[in-house]
């Protein structure tokens, strides 16, 4: 399925998303999903949250503000995603920073995710090599993340993407490369968590390989657009949820991708 | 109270409103209420929600991002606002998705809400019957859930408030609908919830069916205003927390508000 | 360190500042932060914020939705700071509202912030004043609690900066004030606690008492530029952003800076 065609069924379906994200970013990812044509919830109670996956299209979950209560309800929900055969998106934020968020990411990924997103240091880290990341911001680039990305992708039976500059994007055999964005875009916090939720929206109802592409395409097509017309991050913001609304089916452009 | 006098003394009060609200209303939920003229203060913390409700002018509830420590401040914040004699807004978001959360709404609403507000499929559901909700967005018309509406208010002794494109508003005997806002709100998150916290503002400083309607012709009258000059999600949340800010006492138009 | 200088430094070396902070800021704080140059990181686990914390260069406490669990992490990540030598920043929100909040800042002020930030009627009633606060919003001016700051920067030997149209910012001995900002700014919810992030950001990369006066004036020069071209509180957090991000070494005038 082409980004067009998917934003055509995004758009159509307007899938339920269930979201356990990071307190930073619930809002602005809650409003990137809803721009782009889906509908989030997030629920995080261990009481329900084995319960509610099932309803939705498809989950993410993102361990930014981590908590063991949290980390609990996240493993809950993926084996409830699994259980249910839905897809769902592992955003492994700054796990190599401390023994305690390494352990968390290893613990959700041993529970084997559709999709990992992460920047390159993140991808490089749970790869099992030594990045240079220190917080949320990636002090690596793509480019050197990419052996990594395909390593992991086989290992885990996945699809890894690499958010940055130019984003990649593998399923292990196949590759692709996305560009566009803006490099405003870094300056707004919690971008990358948004694109998970987003990414995850797209694998309600697009085969996994084909969803993360179409939602990696619709976000660097809008962030493209968004920061041709504005100079700093308060109205890049703006601009970019009005943007990733206004896209229609055609305007994915197929030159933002090159199969590597 | 009519609503330009409502406004007028919101205004001229600045109350304090109690919020108990989800993690991804909470930010927008405060800039709401701040640009419309009253003061949010967001305090979940069981060790002091009791001695911190009563400080305040009214107190509303909102069960977005739900959890049990929450779950039992709400509780205990929602006595305390009986005991103290203070209106207190109750927001059941999406109560139907799971036992968990069915039972909280109805526990909450045991403790007898002054007001009750949601969107129309939240309402219905409430009221026993059967809607059509998955997530956080209505799959119901709010005329469908007037009935239900009305049961609930004559039900629990108070006013019963249902968002959508044409808001109606209940006590049981008397009926309000309002018009306007604009078709782009539903691709922001969390302004329902927002509106929420504006009610509990509302009824601060007016008699409760008196403060929903305020509150509501305010809201609809800002998004309305506020939709007529943007196209997009982000645009609009800019302009809406400006016109919320913006109207003065004589701007809310009784032409919004028809009796039933 | 003059503002300039240190506005110079942090672009140059982009910190790393780790923040606990409460859910209705965090995503302003952070974006404030970003937007100013520096790189923030919201983590709060037990488990892990005294690794976290000395792999950053200052950290921020705010105590705004506080509950237990967190309030053990803010402790801790507060040893963690004093052990590893590095800045912290204490923001004290609406500690006088209830028992529970007045002992969480008392406990933390004895961990000896290097930094304190907060409004008027927090400052007064932290130094043992009766303020006329009630939730977030200060009840007090500036002038009123220039004493209560002095006194408070002796006996603790920290820095005290009090928010307000007229900044007041101490360390006990020396005193300088701040004039900028605009009206708008107290509609606009948690621009306050993003201040206390933007304090550690600079806090990072400068002696904290020219630190402290460097991200005022930083925060005060934005904030009178986005208030000159925008007329409500929806705009205003767009352009402020934006012009957080724009200034250039050389912008922060020192006209806005006066030594009392």
């Amino acid at each position: 399925m082409q980004p067009n065609a998917a934003l055509d069924a995004l758009r159509t379906q307007s899938p339920l998303v269930h979201c356990i994200t990071n307190y930073v970013a619930m809002n602005i990812a809650a409003n990137v999903t809803l721009a782009a044509g889906a509908s989030p919830a997030m629920i995080h109670a261990p009481e329900e949250v084995a319960d509610f996956t099932p309803i939705a299209g498809a989950l993410t979950i993102n361990i930014g503000t981590l908590s063991t209560p949290w980390l609990e309800s996240m493993k809950a929900a993926a084996v409830a995603a699994n259980v249910a055969k839905m897809p769902w998106v592992l955003d492994p934020v700054a796990h190599f920073a401390t023994p305690y968020r390494a352990k968390a990411a290893l613990d959700l990924l041993a529970i084997k995710p559709s999709i990992v997103r992460g920047n390159a240091s993140e991808i490089i880290a749970l790869a099992g090599g030594a990045g240079s990341g220190k917080g949320a911001d990636s002090g690596d680039r793509v480019s050197d993340a990419q052996r990594s990305a395909r390593a992991l992708a086989v290992r885990h039976d996945c699809i890894v993407a690499v958010s940055g500059p130019v984003d990649f994007i593998t399923d292990g055999k196949r590759s692709a490369s996305i560009t566009g964005g803006s490099d405003i875009m870094p300056t707004v916090t919690a971008l990358g968590c948004a694109l998970t939720a987003l990414v995850g929206a797209y694998a309600a109802i697009a085969p996994r390989f084909e969803a993360t592409i179409a939602a990696f395409v619709h976000f660097a097509e809008a962030g493209e657009r968004a920061g041709a017309e504005t100079s700093g991050p308060g109205s890049f913001s703006v601009a970019f949820l009005d943007t990733l609304h206004a896209l229609q089916t055609g305007d994915l452009l197929e030159t933002r991708m090159s199969w590597n």
